[in-house]
């Protein structure tokens, strides 16, 4: 290859960067930024409008890394591109506060558009994002106006089609006809153990026709006509996803590693590196070099970035003359400004005494507020009619109606929850999805990532519980309330009747800066008479007291969601025995976690000792609020398939068994 | 169609039972049995190798109803064919104590293969059976002697192949030529939210093609010949995985509700079972009816099942004369004996003070009992040289050496979990796998079906904690000690150093009943020296005291992996200012709570009040064992991309900090 071009050279400048940046932290993998070079330097040289002195710039065309581990590629062309990364941060990489940590995180570094790492998520996010740019645009553009009108490109390697996430979003895409998708694969027939051929045979053409994308492979990824050729085709295939097979060598330009696994996730070392240099005709001595061309090379993008905006800039500016409601809703919207006006829709339910299953309630909150939130977007991942998500006179998003509200995402739990990352980070819409709280298992590894990046959603989690019954330990969720709570930057909620749902979904929709889950029952629950406890806005502080006593309690009962009906029938028979007992309805632990002190002490006073949690799941983690002294009423093993109102009593969730309990921790 | 056949009765008979069952318990999901019933008709009657009289027989072919929620298809079919499921047992269908729950549950119910019901996991558990198999018939076959020859038969419905863990595993079977693999496809074209093409329009048979496996479609179910034809054709093909895709209609034969989301997931209704009675021409006013030719058409399945057994017994009792030690191991191995010879083989390194990561000495530990341990067979989600699973002498498991036990799992964390449920359930296998500690989330699904099933397994856990290091939040897992402890029925361990690393895989392997994982530094600490410390034996114990004072402590310090160290050290400073420290090693917190109350005590006496816990991970939950007066030292947050060492400081694990905890403990 002639690396005498300044293509050439402003390509082998992005692997030098990243390998002398992985060399210098001395951790870090070279394999991939030095592989996919070309396509980087392609997409942010040549292809791809954006505007490197602001990142934020809303109709700028998206790179998603989905390979992570490769960082160093994006940092490197970031930088050189014009972006707030200096050379100094390329010098620090994976420090400690560096801008440049091991893996891109969102928020963290000018540019990085989404966190990624662990695999199939960053192509899952993108494809959430080409969702989101496809309803809003057809929302808000207008024949003659197409504010916005980019492109998502993603690439991804063998780890993330490995994944059984990418079967889920890439077969979505091609079912929604997502044509603003363009994919690139990087072909590089190495993985951590080796070759490719240790573990997949997959027709990687075959497996994308299946799902109806567009595919095209590229024989050499440093055929820079071919690459943009590919690109200028599937950017043409408006009603297919795309994907760009593109065959790389792992490591390119290191003469002893290249194509080899040894590429991949450690430093080349100073001698390999120095060879690297000679093979690019780089000079040897010098350290984080970027040529006076390749400077100037890249230099022209501020400006060109600068003349898109603005051109940008001015045709929304038109548009707001022309469309004033929809710039103004657009602005909006696209600030997560949702307004107060929806809080005002949530009604009370004054019923009080009958029964309802807060799957209900919580289908009564997400109607209520609909009107007032425009950019509400969800939907379930095919469990609508069980998870009550349902909203009235909303359609299908579909490729023929991209205006469409409701999301069938299919019997794909962790796409729905890794595209609504991915929907979240590209703004505008408040993405929420259902399914059964149990089947939270199966995008927790994307729940983590949606809080690591501080961006919120909404999972309507139904079939709480036991309460699930009948469909048995497979499908009921004891060691979930305590596994959701663990997660930090997660806010779950379990509320206890109609009216703390409505609170709960208050909460979740004013929320910011991190995920939220609502469990809800299948079963019906009481709805709690508020003349005669504590109003539901409790619900807001975490846990509050629902029920009280004259003076000190002698003993504290807390209970969530289904629970707290019957701690509250134990109370009053534990009153008529003499035991003063307070009731705390305990619907977030996460919330009253960010309370004062003294909230808290209020509570929970520190000298009451005799303290009970009741809740049907484990006991793990109650010890934080009744302590070594206190007491647990919990299922600490699997249910079995039966009635539910058997499974409570079976398994001791009943006044006599709480009264019990009460009675011997102050009979102390 | 013509019912009046007896073939059309036996088929009609598993439809109504189902129905009728379904109705009686007033829940479950009609449809796919109804749709389904004449491959069950047709795999149980005519084409499975089975003995209705002994379902453990170890040579029967294998049915997997991966669509676990049609679990009355599998109680109907097996009832009829003369397993031990009786009229009565399809009347409790969903009861309390009965041996027919909502879903299949593998020890619960004669002729039940697996757990199933959480989509994708079935099907993954029969793949990893055709794994097992082809791994052990390779071991003991002989040309002249096929004492494992039989098939896996599977179902999965759209709900499994949308999952993307019906990717990692179709790919996996499909690389690695699973010609022992069967599938029937139940394509009805509905799901839950209504008509498939809501949310998918993949290619079945290009994607199944772009695996490689072999794919043939029946038009529709009904028309036995062509099922039976197809299955001849998957017979024959022996180097690759079949799929047959199979046209049926949901809830076949009620005139209201077939083709349509109504008859999946709830009962029929009185009068609608009374239309398909009168449909098939059977006696409306009778329940649970079984025709008395149907009972004559299935009872030769005794005579037949009991022949088939008969003569694979002769066929060993040969095969013992023949080859007696291939004889002697395959039994042993198969009645999940492992001996005791492996014990002796874990070595103890006396090497104190040395530093070494505990995925080394894990790798020793796995090393060492290996030869005394034919049947581990296991390997890594492509991350062997960071797992350390790596085991001398051993070949891959491929398509050309199936008796190699290394396994090739790819970049398929969910996969390998769940095709190791299917190994621990097909038996004779001990499976082990290894991942990234932060990556058991994507299999978490799994491990819940694998401790409710109480099958063993062995999860290899590296990059443990902050301890990672530069890969940064992504790839630290500050959640998951919490997250897998809590999962009931799975037993997790974290060492401290090289030597408890070695005690717990001694625990790992000889535990029966439920999944083992084990937590491992990437980093090195220090080999504590046993001779002035307890010895690692107390590993055993879950937790135990490693460092005592005289008389009662005044502090308790407990901590577990890489923070016990710097624990031992601090305690060391407290007793030098005259605080009595007591240090108590704590690997896990199941295997403790296994113990009595008098050894409990004996390690943490309830009336010692200060204790602190020290854990590079959440305190969630360590307020069990420091109550309300104790101290957590802790990280609640993610982690940040940094070299681990400047980590552990900045988060505060430090002596200076435990002993900064301790004073303030102590001097309340």
């Amino acid at each position: 290859m002639d690396y005498t071009t300044i293509e050439a050279k402003a390509i082998n400048t992005i692997r030098l960067l990243s390998a002398e940046a992985i060399q210098k932290a001395n951790t870090g993998h070279p394999g991939l930024p030095m592989g996919m070079a070309p396509v980087a330097y392609l997409l942010f040289k040549n292809i791809m409008k954006h505007n490197p002195k602001n990142s934020k710039w809303l109709n700028r065309d998206r790179f998603i890394l989905s390979g992570g581990h490769g960082s160093m590629l994006l940092y490197s062309v970031l930088h050189l591109s014009g972006y707030d990364i200096s050379l100094d941060d390329l010098k620090n990489f994976r420090q400690w506060e560096s801008k440049t940590p091991g893996h891109p995180e969102f928020g963290k570094t000018d540019g990085v558009e989404t966190t990624t790492g662990p695999l199939g998520q960053g192509l899952a996010n993108a494809i959430g994002m080409a969702v989101a740019q496809k309803h809003l645009a057809a929302m808000f553009n207008k024949d003659d106006y197409k504010i916005l009108d980019h492109f998502i490109y993603a690439e991804a390697g063998d780890g993330d089609l490995m994944e059984g996430l990418s079967h889920e979003v890439a077969s979505y895409a091609g079912h929604n006809k997502l044509g603003n998708m363009i994919l690139f694969y990087d072909d590089n027939s190495i993985t951590i153990d080796g070759d490719i051929s240790l573990s997949s045979s997959d027709d990687v053409t075959k497996r994308f026709e299946s799902y109806n994308w567009h595919v095209q492979t590229v024989t050499d990824v440093t055929d820079l006509d071919a690459l943009n050729k590919a690109v200028e085709n599937a950017q043409s295939v408006t009603d297919k996803p795309s994907i760009i097979i593109t065959k790389t060598i792992i490591g390119h330009g290191s003469p002893n590693k290249q194509g080899t696994a040894a590429a991949h996730g450690a430093p080349l070392g100073d001698d390999e590196i120095i060879l690297v240099k000679r093979n690019f005709g780089f000079p040897e001595d010098k350290k984080f070099f970027v040529p006076t061309e390749v400077t100037e090379h890249y230099a022209e993008l501020i400006e060109k970035g600068a003349k898109l905006e603005n051109d940008w800039n001015e045709l929304f500016a038109s548009y707001s003359e022309k469309y004033p409601e929809d710039a103004k809703l657009f602005t909006k919207v696209m600030n997560g400004d949702i307004g107060e006006e929806w809080k005002e829709l949530i009604p009370h339910f004054d019923n009080y005494g009958e029964g309802m299953a807060t799957r209900n309630s919580s289908q009564t909150a997400l109607n209520a507020v609909a009107p007032a939130l425009p950019t509400l977007f969800g939907g379930s991942a095919d469990l609508t009619p069980s998870n009550n998500t349902a909203i009235k006179g909303w359609e299908d998003f579909t490729p023929e109606n991209p205006a469409g509200k409701y999301i069938r995402f299919g019997i794909r739990e962790f796409a729905m929850a890794s595209m609504m990352n991915g929907m979240a980070i590209y703004g505008g819409v408040i993405p929420f999805g259902g399914t059964f709280m149990v089947f939270s298992d199966y995008f927790r590894a994307t729940l983590r990532i949606a809080a690591i990046s501080h961006i919120k959603m909404i999972y309507v989690l139904t079939h709480d519980s036991i309460g699930v019954g009948e469909d048995g330990p497979t499908h009921q969720p004891v060691e979930h309330a305590a596994a959701l709570r663990l997660i930090p930057g997660v806010v779950f909620l379990r509320p206890a009747d109609a009216n703390e749902t409505l609170q709960a979904w208050k909460f979740a929709i004013a929320h910011k800066g991190g995920p939220v889950a609502i469990a809800l029952t299948r079963q019906k629950l009481t709805i709690l008479d508020r003349t005669k406890f504590a109003s539901e806005e409790g619900l807001q502080k975490g846990a509050y007291i629902l029920k009280d006593v004259e003076g000190t309690p002698d003993l504290i009962i807390m209970a969530s969601g289904s629970e707290v009906e019957i701690s509250l029938k134990a109370a009053e028979e534990l009153d008529s025995t003499g035991v003063k007992t307070r009731v705390v309805s305990f619907p977030s632990w996460e919330v009253f976690e960010m309370q004062s002190d003294e909230y808290k002490n209020s509570v929970l006073p520190n000298e009451v000792r005799a303290r009970i949690s009741v809740e049907a799941g484990l006991s793990f983690g109650w010890n934080k609020y009744v302590g070594l002294d206190g007491s647990t009423i919990s299922i600490n093993h699997y249910g079995a398939s039966a009635p539910q109102d058997i499974l409570f009593k079976e398994y001791g969730f009943t006044v006599a068994n709480i009264v019990s309990e009460g009675k011997k921790l102050t009979s102390k």
